[in-house]
């Protein structure tokens, strides 16, 4: 087996799952789609001569060198995920796996012999765009996802998490906090294409991640009264369809008043028949900014709008900021790169959360689009991307750079 | 075969496509409940001894008398539908076709011997809930829905009517016209339970019906760029959930503004994912009132709310007057009974326009609700309707009341 450069490594996993309609991608967790995404990390791993080891959560490490071979330091990580939205782009994620091999190829290319070990990893389930939880695979094993609770979300067909993960051959009785793998993790690196315009700004390719935006989800139960579209009249109607509208339009601007952004982009309508007044809409927020306060003052906003029957929080995750060790180190190291704080969630979010000293890089997306089938890199970024990638483990995993827990 | 009441009519339909969660019933064209129901239709005219005829459109209609013996002042017809909106009442549709045979029921225990043939009808898709056109089975026959497009409509799972038709054992190439079939109606009285609380308000148990509004359905594609919930500027975002809050509140305050009622009941969301924007909205507006060019007016307001786009017309109705002189002769045979007019469509009404003359009955429902599980009439009100309907088919049977064309 050869080993497959940045191109055709790219080229490998560009059809898998992709929507010929949209150009989209539909890669969900635990599904066939996902399932030969796997096999290809397995393959890839296989062909450099890793060892493939797979977690309590389902997430997938490839090794160079034995990982409990440098005790408390642990190994040098890098990776992401290769999941998407529903019709998503073709970079969030798999850009941080693919420049993951292409930079351990870089780095043997140069013959470079690391005095750590070095992981690539394949999160599960970071977009949760089929269970309803984000980052599922890193809040597994760290325990920021209760295993019980894990195993019993279901998808939109009513199939629990656990019954999916069976069918897709990993035993959901083993799902739990794993800190024998998070034990190995020494330090974690993920690249992930720009999810906006800050490198387009800046003219710049490559930048280094400075914190996550707090950021959560909350669902809106609107409740109305079924009845006839033709023959109940305006002041009998019990319409949230109405309350939707109120919603949608408070969470705009209470956003804007406070620095923050908030989206309704999922909505499940009961009935849903042209001629029928709805029972209820189900509507989902999701709220982010700068300072937590001013996010939860927007879905308090939002509630009150929606008759004040309150928002259910489903997910809320507090502000992340990176080692700023780390993040100056490689900022010098890549030749004074810009810093940039993000408003999107990240498996590099819930590893420093539990501790584990993180850093994410940036490559330039030059629409700034994202979770889009027009989400973009340019090859030239990209492979500037992997370059930098490789430049950064190779000072992690060099013998005087020992970063990490250890120092 | 024992010949039921009206109790045990009822009773052998109730559970046919109840849901057992809310209570509501999902009784869809073709399906397999709609098929229970047919079978139950085929078996209660049998018992009579009635004769059944499946016209082109999959109709069904149970002959007491030789349809074809009173030449052109045809026969006398009732009947209604026994199909529903997702998660419907009890009552829209199979109260009329359980009154009909009901009425047939009194007739024969007072010893009537109908000078004319006696016809009950269930028409087959009255809600239009599968393939989106109501009323279909009886446009199909007066035309007013091609054939080659009634084959062609899809249900949300991509089924053709015509696939539907076929696996039902309804051969979907004699799908058309079927002057044949109307010649036979001489006059159709349609009972129905009302969807109003215009008899609630006027402490009487039946009404007779004076027109329908004009009434249509239009599609709204409102139309935005997918991108990241958490990482797009508010500044940068071109998110249609935002146009349908605008277009669902311009729809109510334009339809308060004019007399109008205006409904968006139905709603798709494309890619429908939680932390993405969406790429676009689909949206049905359902508009209906007294006066038509307030209804277009309602219409063009929700569209100019939308972006200018526009909203394409899938149907529309204009105004149906039912028979002044039916109407009349109806309302004093029941005791001066009051005239209501409605918003709803009916099978009567496109009856009514293709020039058969048409009556409705109404039958009070305490709350008004309909198109909900909530839907009611009361036992004593249904046997009022089910009287009501013995005497005007009575009336209209008898040797000296040759109602209909040939008058």
């Amino acid at each position: 087996m050869t080993v497959k450069s940045f191109d055709g490594l790219w080229t490998a996993i560009e059809p898998v799952g992709r929507d010929g309609r949209t150009g989209g991608y539909r890669r969900f967790a635990w599904t066939g789609e996902d399932a030969t995404l796997r096999e290809w990390f397995a393959g890839e791993a296989a062909a450099r001569g890793l060892d493939l080891v797979v977690d309590r959560a389902g997430n997938q490490w490839a090794w160079w060198g034995d990982p409990d071979s440098a005790g408390p330091a642990g190994g040098v990580v890098v990776g992401s995920h290769l999941d998407s939205v529903p019709d998503g782009g073709a970079y969030d994620g798999p850009l941080g796996v693919v420049s993951a091999f292409a930079a351990l190829n870089a780095l043997r290319a140069e013959g470079f012999e690391p005095d750590r070990p070095i992981g690539v990893v394949n999160f599960v389930d970071e977009e949760g765009a089929r269970f309803g939880v984000a980052c599922a695979g890193s809040r597994i094993i760290t325990g920021a996802l209760d295993a019980d609770r894990a195993r019993g979300l279901r998808d939109g067909d009513g199939i629990a998490m656990a019954e999916a993960m069976a069918r897709a051959g990993h035993d959901p009785a083993g799902v739990g906090p794993d800190p024998e793998t998070l034990r190995r993790v020494g330090v974690f690196v993920e690249l992930h294409v720009e999810q906006g315009r800050g490198l387009v700004d800046l003219g710049r390719p490559v930048a280094v991640g400075s914190s996550i935006w707090p950021h959560g989800r909350w669902r809106l139960e609107l409740l109305g009264e079924a009845n006839h579209a033709g023959t109940t009249r305006l002041a009998d109607r019990r319409d949230p369809m109405l309350t939707l509208a109120a919603a949608v339009t408070t969470a705009r601007e209470a956003a804007a008043a406070r620095g923050c952004v908030a989206t309704i982009g999922k909505v499940r309508v009961e009935p849903n028949g042209v001629n029928a007044i709805p029972s209820a809409v189900h509507a989902w927020l999701d709220a982010r900014g700068p300072h937590e306060p001013d996010v939860r003052a927007v879905v308090d906003e939002v509630a009150n709008a929606s008759g004040g029957i309150g928002a259910a929080e489903e997910s809320f995750t507090a502000e992340t900021v990176f080692s700023a060790e780390l993040r100056d180190r490689l900022a010098t190291l890549l030749g004074d790169a810009p810093v940039l704080g993000t408003g999107a969630g990240h498996d590099a979010g819930i590893l420093a959360a539990a501790g584990v000293p993180t850093a994410m890089l940036f490559v330039r997306n030059p629409t700034g689009v994202s979770h889009s089938p027009a989400e973009h890199a340019s090859r030239e970024d990209c492979l500037a991307g992997v370059a930098a990638l490789a430049r950064v483990v190779g000072d992690l995993a060099g013998r005087q750079n020992l970063a990490g827990r250890a120092e």
